[in-house]
């Protein structure tokens, strides 16, 4: 929200009907509807408009124009006297790495992370405040975008501002997998991401040979970025979103029909961000992000559900004394996918679990486990429900003594003012034995180890 | 700046005597003039201004109020019923981690970045948007802080507005050096960081050998935190900012007397923010800001600088044709501090200075290269600048064929609006050799060691 307390921008978004926040407001309502939801239930009475709000915040690139930006930040700086050669101020090379941004995929409608490399090489004796840089970057991030097409607008933005010997452009994007494709939950480990990384060039930068991308390379690679072992999107490449991919249309037509009721909220939203849902690229995309959006409808799974847990295994009396014989043993790193009720937005992480047995033996079996996991993930959901309600579920199972632990990224910490792209949320639940002995579960919690990536590139 | 535009802000700015901007501009004027520059240079002449919109922005949490923020953000979330022991929703622990913040330190006024772990035991079946966690410790982060104080009060206002079982906050934060203290040179890890960790607790958590603070670290620790080896603060040790040690205020008596007329002027930049420049903690802070400032005042040292290096080695020409025999040589590392004149907000990191000699001997030795690096550093800068500068320094005295990289952190590219804390900006100067080879820029890069830690805890 930057600078813009909440309430403020409530009622700017409340007076705001003529640009299109009223309209988001009313679609997002027939979404809810058509997932099953009560729009009234008290934790999605106000999702309509922090939907609204989220949206508009991530898409004001729409709003904002390059010239005010880049205006009156250009300074002066002599290049070297009577030399050959090139150096900083006028003739070097000048990069920013890591910039974190987001972006929204055009294909789906979801936020995608990008971390953003720029250079430039001054000329005309002017440099560029270095914000500006990051600045521009975000003001083409924040639209509907495709990877390719970021980098492109970026560095012809940059270098119509600047007026440099050239722009150099690096994006690592990262695309959440669609969880309807199986392989992914079968990923050991369990990263979930498409990982593209593209270029653009202007100026000195246009021959993808020249000399100078090699200096721009050499600066990033001691940031860990290994040009040798990543492959440079060309533009024959296929549409990098899951949502396009041949096996997503295959399995997603376990959804079924999309609601076109649904679909014509999608196209309105779209067209409220001042977009044309007829550009050739948006065509397909309300559905797309319908699709996705079904996998998290309300449903009475319940009782199926429960019909398998009663033929489970019986359950101990949770207060029963427990056995010195009994060790903890464990399921780490299931994965799963979520969807924030109250932003629509992802979430996704790991459950890790922990219980009491004997024999070191799970009972239920791994497989067991993860369709509890996933069973209540596709929802609407928030984290400190999805924690308790997998305890619930699996404690009669399990003996009693069970602890459940969520660690999570949530897209809404991200892709809306804060933007706290490190930030993860945990959150645990603890039943029977490990409720009581703080011994226990601080011995579970040892037994998880320390991720090895965060899932960025 | 968040969802306000440059243009805008400005307007706002401009237009808001009245709220202590222009006051705060008039202050900046009579700081710039008393470091000996010229407020009229191109460079500077929008300084003020873009220090006040800093400032402004940098200290928002004045103009917040935390009853905003929380209202409307509580959701109904039953705990786990019939059963005893804790689970998400109600009863279990709910944390987020790694949120990046930054303040500004009330002992010297500039800011510090700030690792913000945030951690509560929901009662009453509500849990709290996570989000807010984020903004309510933004708030408070926002103003002139200590480390203790800010989690004090982040605690006790998310336990005021939340009303859970409890609140546990730990902040990492670190404080850069001030350059005056020599050791900070010999530091071959040359991080340059004063670097605490504190801890606040509500509620359950109110009493330190709580179990649930063994939760809370448990979760904490497969972030890579490890509370065993980190020495909490206590309330008695002494301010932990770099400005109130005895060393640094008997080295920076080489700076001699402070000019009054500065410190005036930081003390109503002080006033036009709200604060009391009388209360306790403020009392030093504008002289110990204006010796900070000092280390950066433009000298005409020129002259001494160059009478001794008219003593140093005969350069070759440049353009001479290069003996095979010759190889890279190279000094890695350099640290040095400087002063954004853009922003009045310190940048720093290192420099990795490369020559070609046939014997492979540094004939400056790398004392004088480091004085160099820092004779540069200490003024008002740019990178651009500095990073030129250096290389037609040395370069006469090194034979002509040079490079010179410098990487650096930006305190004015985490403490506005932009917010990009892992950002990191390069910039490169080459001559003779090694701007027309390729292969020579090449290898030096190579041979630049990656960073073994980005300087954060």
């Amino acid at each position: 929200m930057g600078c813009l307390g909440d309430g403020r921008f409530a009622v700017e978004i409340r007076n705001g009907v003529s640009n299109g926040c009223g309209e988001v407001e009313d679609a997002v309502k027939v979404l809810l509807e058509g997932l099953g939801e009560d729009v009234n239930r008290e934790g999605l009475r106000k999702t309509p408009l922090r939907v609204a709000k989220a949206l508009r915040e991530g898409t004001r690139g729409y709003r904002q124009k390059v010239k005010d930006i880049v205006q009156g930040a250009l300074f002066p700086e002599a290049g070297l006297d009577n030399r050959v050669g090139h150096a900083g101020g006028a003739g070097g090379l000048v990069i920013v790495r890591d910039l974190d941004l987001f972006s929204y995929c055009e294909s789906c409608l979801l936020p995608f992370p990008v971390k953003c490399h720029v250079g430039y090489v001054p000329s005309g004796e002017r440099v560029v405040g270095l914000s500006k840089l990051s600045r521009v970057a975000d003001v083409f991030a924040k639209r509907l975008q495709e990877p390719q097409r970021l980098a492109d607008e970026v560095c012809s933005a940059l270098h119509r501002g600047i007026k440099p010997a050239g722009v150099a452009i690096i994006l690592q994007c990262t695309h959440i997998h669609f969880p309807d494709i199986e392989p992914v939950f079968l990923d050991s480990n369990h990263q979930g991401w498409v990982k593209i990384l593209v270029s653009s060039g202007s100026g000195v930068f246009e021959n993808k040979n020249a000399d100078v991308w090699d200096d721009f390379f050499g600066l990033l690679k001691f940031r860990g970025i290994n040009m040798d072992k990543i492959h440079l999107r060309g533009s024959s490449d296929p549409c990098w979103c899951p949502s396009q991919s041949s096996l997503s249309a295959k399995v997603s037509s376990k959804i079924g029909p999309v609601n076109p009721v649904m679909v014509t909220a999608v196209a309105s939203i779209i067209e409220s961000l001042g977009e044309d849902p007829l550009r050739k690229e948006l065509i397909g995309t309300p559905s797309r992000f319908v699709k996705w959006l079904m996998n998290f409808q309300n449903s009475n799974f319940d009782m199926k559900l429960n019909g398998f847990l009663c033929d489970g295994i019986d359950s101990l009396n949770a207060n029963e004394e427990v056995n010195v014989n009994q060790k903890i043993t464990s399921e780490l790193n299931i994965p799963f996918w979520s969807q924030c009720e109250h932003h629509l937005l992802p979430f996704h992480g790991v459950v890790h679990i922990g219980y009491l047995m004997s024999d070191g033996f799970n009972p239920m079996g791994k497989l067991l486990l993860q369709s509890i996991v996933h069973f209540y993930g596709f929802k609407l959901q928030v984290q400190e429900r999805l924690t308790r309600q997998i305890a619930e579920t699996i404690a009669p199972l399990l003996g009693g003594d069970v602890i459940v632990v969520v660690e999570a990224s949530h897209t809404c910490m991200i892709s809306r003012g804060i933007e706290k792209f490190g930030s993860s949320t945990a959150t645990i639940a603890v039943l029977g034995h490990f409720s009581t002995n703080p011994t226990a579960r601080a011995s579970f919690l040892e037994s998880i180890p320390r991720p090895t990536s965060s899932g960025e590139q």
